[in-house]
């Protein structure tokens, strides 16, 4: 693992290492996979406008997200199933994050249950994922249990009332190994290995009818802050503040959901105008160098989260793996920032980025 | 064919069943063939702006065309000598359509004829694409039979006074197999299997002298609506209102006419603004996903046509194949309603869309 | 050659025909050739707007060029050493030019006489390309014989007061076989096949300090009309009028000269709208197609020409070859014509084309 | 040598006589290499507008910079460690300056010392480049050091508080080899063959908390005058004069440090603007034509610098190699000048260039 020295690197240490059906699964986007694509290129299109002759010789990234510390302004988004990358699974995940000093959301899909997280990283910020089920019974007990766990917030995902066409997904009829489930669940109804089940499973049982008002309903259930996460549009942005979210998470579910959206960068500068600080801002989606952190932050995100990366770590020496990862964004976002003429992470904000086309 | 789970899946397996002569027919534009490309392309300069946290729990994507119902607005565009895909010719795609309750164009130089296409598809909404030939008997006669087996419109094709050059065709001497004729003519004159001639023979026939006021006696020998198909400007949108077409049709022919051309979806937003709702506009060229078919109903089309998608759907396997190319721009079109926040195909609007410059 | 439809299909049989020695001279451009494909792409920026349901039964190509007649607005730029491509050289393709009834320049490097090229075509309608040398002397003498021999026009090139860097050529130290020669000059000084020496020898007899008072020199010793070849800016274009230039020659030599010069479609707006029809404008550089000729009308060119197109026709059958090459473009032109609603070449204007980057 | 006729086939000539140890680390670039790709591609986002009908016959490439006179306005930027390249190292170079009579700015960072280089070209125009060290005595030495062996200015480089990661270099744990050593320091500290370490080490003693102040305090010790290198901002332009800097040094290190920082031709006419001729402006990055000096002049750069074309040079052939490059590019301008219109150097502006985005 050594060797491996950037993001790029532990991708294609992880494509050797993972049968095909999970690096197919880890990788793939929807449809044409244009938006997979535009997530990274939209990083491309900014260029950073460095400032010299300043003292950087020691740098803060500590930051303050959700009234709470990190070390450094980067987390694991959820992904489901973590240990078809790896035998340690989410647990070899969020202990990468508790030992990084990060923030670590839970997939309500996740293969580790919600208990076994907690116990497993008491020390790490965790943040539970959620999807609304049509028994609504089902979403209340997931709650109490995450909030009974100690977990910080709730992530709702608002970008999946039906899960995107991944064409690799449903050519290789991606279904969990069998000696794997769905670790929130019981077996009945949501776990099943047949082939080609594991997503369109998930379809039946998941409820396509979730508004703003149900958001109101989980609020009316739980005391814990909320994430919406999926928001794309300055318009439900505003809805968002409107309706008392905690934060604004910007994503598109790293392009497996709906193609041909915009890229999250792209989307960022106009939510971020909206909130005018109201909130907390996060995004994901594309992010695999400290300087796609550095113009993330630079456009206005409080923080970033990164999906497949972490994976890839994961896949390649599990907690090793993934704390490595972290630490490879961290170390370049650090260094970013050293060359562009900033100690402080705070400090970073528009003044240093320039779009290409603005040149 | 249950591999094939996407269109370029389907050209694909059409490509490897067609003679290469067929296949190089149905493929090939004119010239350098940068219209055909650039039809396609024009869809990824377009980015989709979703909506979150609305019901979508059931969708409906019936829709009104030309005063008629349509279960989803994408409908097969005309395309010649169909038989040279599969035996089952225009009665397969027909029958498809019918099944799939969209409208079906026949071509006038189709291989089966007017009334063999008719009595096949009784229940199918049938609509009849003309040429208007130096004998002006022979399109009273086309048209007639029309009328009288029953098809709902006229569409008249008024970007081929002359057939383009299409390289392929001209490398590979295109004509029509022996065993194959133009099933709306009488032998003479119109059929002959001679290298070569399949478009040369036709051109000779055709009018090139066709204008406005043409258009002005087909309107006097029928009384079905006519659609003009091949629009490409606002001015010409302007006349074809000025002179009472019933709907407008913008296409270039599938890149097959008039190279380097714009694309369709570029010359959409300008017509549909100068049409301002007072007829159907409708456009063909470049669609083979369900987010292409929302952009184009984003940016104001009332409905879109498939050439090829629908070709090699038959071509894999007959009236089967082309049903299910059909039912899988459906079903994406569901999904990217769904995932837009978008329960009715009729809400979709411009401000789902926008264009990447514009990022 | 009947398998050669499109002039790309040239290009590559020459290239095949020619010894490479000959085809790298025709086909390179200076240092990094980056004009040279900007002269070609030039043309995909700019799209074609058609018009439809007009009477396009008979198209008019034919036009009035510096006062003389061509059957339709494609000539022969001048290309050195055309013996190279063919034992018929100069001859071939003047007499191609007379069949066609277009335009041929003679370059002053031509391996065929003044009285040679006028005896082969006496129909040909002939202009001579001119270079100033140090010795005026020779100047003189070439213009005299130019008019003598029944040449309309003279060409005077400039921008070309050195030679560019062809790597190619250096590389491959280009010379004239040593069979050839360059039949305007007698042997001593100009004539010499050493290795390497074909261009530098001629930079060492060419006048590198022409200016505007030797145009009025040359003005002074012919009555021909003289049209400057190499004009790439508005601020030239006025001067060239100031300076009664008979008419303006849109070029940048192929790419062969000044790398990184934008493309020569790129230039002629400005320059038209300059001239404002105060004299022809012609323009050469990437025309490979008829709708590439069709633009540069548009855009306002008199009249277009073509360099490479000529010598690959003329490389792969000598006379015959060439003027297939001029047909190809005039039938491609038509074509465009008729599939853009146009009947009369005069009729094109930039209401029918748009720039892509305005869509 | 001789077959070698432009920039790019001396890099290719290098690549296969480097170790691959030498060659990595002197092409590489800081993480995914955009900037170091950006760099050369700005200036194909320029285009040049000549003029014609001028007299070139005689051209002038002197230029005045920093008060003193260069042969033509290319010189060779600092670059660590040129023994690596040829065992001439830092001779070779700074003789192939003398000849040339242009610029030679020394590394701190050498593997030949300040004195022997001041000995190996006594006529030769040097400035010496300068790093910051936590020991600020040893800066102190290395000025006074080069004050007395008669370099005429100081460069502060700017760009690298800390060293950017160079993927390459950190895979093959880049290092001097142990015969090679930085000649200007003693052995310990600085010195170590320790494979990974040749720059690790650097980064342990050099100063990442330098800012204007030092740089005041570098004004105080001596009376050379200071040129800033690295400044990318207008805003840092700005306080270069207020602080009084002598020259000002458009760099971003060759893409070497900042990733996805803009091209320096992109940083370049903005900080013209401001500077608004009180003091020089130089640019390096990615130039390797006559043209790419042009456009870098047009737009307001005093002088350009070369980096990696004159390592080229060097490790083709030692001095005689570094002096060929510089003279491709100065024939390179030469001839630029001429087919632009222009005679003298200083003639160079920005009326000669146009962004290919304008057109
Ligand atoms: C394999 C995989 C599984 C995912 N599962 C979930 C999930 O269960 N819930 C969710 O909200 N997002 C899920 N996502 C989306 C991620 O949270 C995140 O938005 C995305 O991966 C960010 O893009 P990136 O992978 O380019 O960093 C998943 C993503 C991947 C790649
Ligand atoms: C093989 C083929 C034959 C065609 N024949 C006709 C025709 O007879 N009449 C007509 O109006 N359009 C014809 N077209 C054009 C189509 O109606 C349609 O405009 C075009 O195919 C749409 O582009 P697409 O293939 O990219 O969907 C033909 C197209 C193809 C590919
Ligand atoms: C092989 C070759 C030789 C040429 N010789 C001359 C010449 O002697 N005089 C001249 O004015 N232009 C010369 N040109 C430039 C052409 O006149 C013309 O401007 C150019 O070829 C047009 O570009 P195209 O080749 O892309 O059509 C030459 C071009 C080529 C390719
Ligand atoms: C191998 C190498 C070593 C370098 N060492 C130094 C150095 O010691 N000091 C410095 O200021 N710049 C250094 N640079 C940057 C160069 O001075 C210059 O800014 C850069 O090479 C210009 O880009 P170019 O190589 O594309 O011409 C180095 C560059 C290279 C390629």
């Amino acid at each position: 693992m050594d060797k491996l020295i950037c993001i790029p690197d532990f991708e294609q240490a992880a494509s050797k290492i993972l049968t095909s059906n999970a690096y197919e699964y880890y990788k793939s986007g929807a449809d044409d996979e244009s938006t997979l694509s535009d997530n990274k290129q939209a990083y491309q299109r900014w260029l950073i406008k460095p400032r010299v002759l300043r003292d950087v010789s020691s740098r803060k990234l500590v930051s303050t997200v959700l009234d709470g510390k990190v070390n450094f302004p980067v987390g694991v988004s959820p992904s489901a199933m973590q240990k078809l990358a790896h035998p340690e699974g989410e647990l070899g995940m969020v202990r990468a994050v508790e030992q990084s000093g990060s923030i670590y959301i839970l997939s309500t899909n996740s293969t580790c249950s919600i208990e076994e997280v907690a116990k497993a990283a008491p020390a790490a910020r965790k943040w539970f994922q959620l999807y609304v089920f049509k028994d609504r019974s089902v979403s209340v007990g997931l709650v109490k249990r995450a909030e009974a766990a100690g977990f910080e917030a709730l992530v709702l995902t608002v970008d999946a009332p039906l899960f995107g066409r991944r064409r690799a997904n449903i050519r290789n009829r991606f279904a969990l190994p069998s000696h794997l489930k769905l670790a929130n669940f019981p077996s009945e109804g949501f776990n099943t290995s047949d082939k080609g089940s594991a997503l369109s499973n998930l379809d039946k049982i998941m409820d396509q009818s979730v508004t703003w008002d149900d958001f109101k309903w989980l609020q009316s259930i739980t005391k814990l802050p909320i994430v919406l996460k999926g928001i794309m549009s300055p318009e439900d942005a505003k809805m968002a503040l409107a309706y008392g979210a905690n934060a604004i998470f910007v994503s598109n579910h790293g392009g497996r959901q709906l193609d041909t959206v915009f890229a999250t960068l792209d989307a960022l500068p106009a939510i971020v105008k909206e909130v005018a600080g109201r909130c907390d801002v996060y995004v994901d989606g594309g992010i695999s160098t400290g300087s796609d952190v550095f113009k993330a932050l630079a456009l206005g995100a409080t923080m970033v989260f990164i999906g497949r990366p972490a994976l890839w770590g994961l896949s390649v020496s599990g907690q090793v793996g993934a704390k490595r990862v972290l630490e490879i964004l961290r170390d370049e976002l650090d260094l970013t920032m050293a060359l562009s003429g900033i100690s402080d992470v705070k400090e970073i904000d528009s003044q240093y980025v320039i779009r290409s086309s603005l040149l």
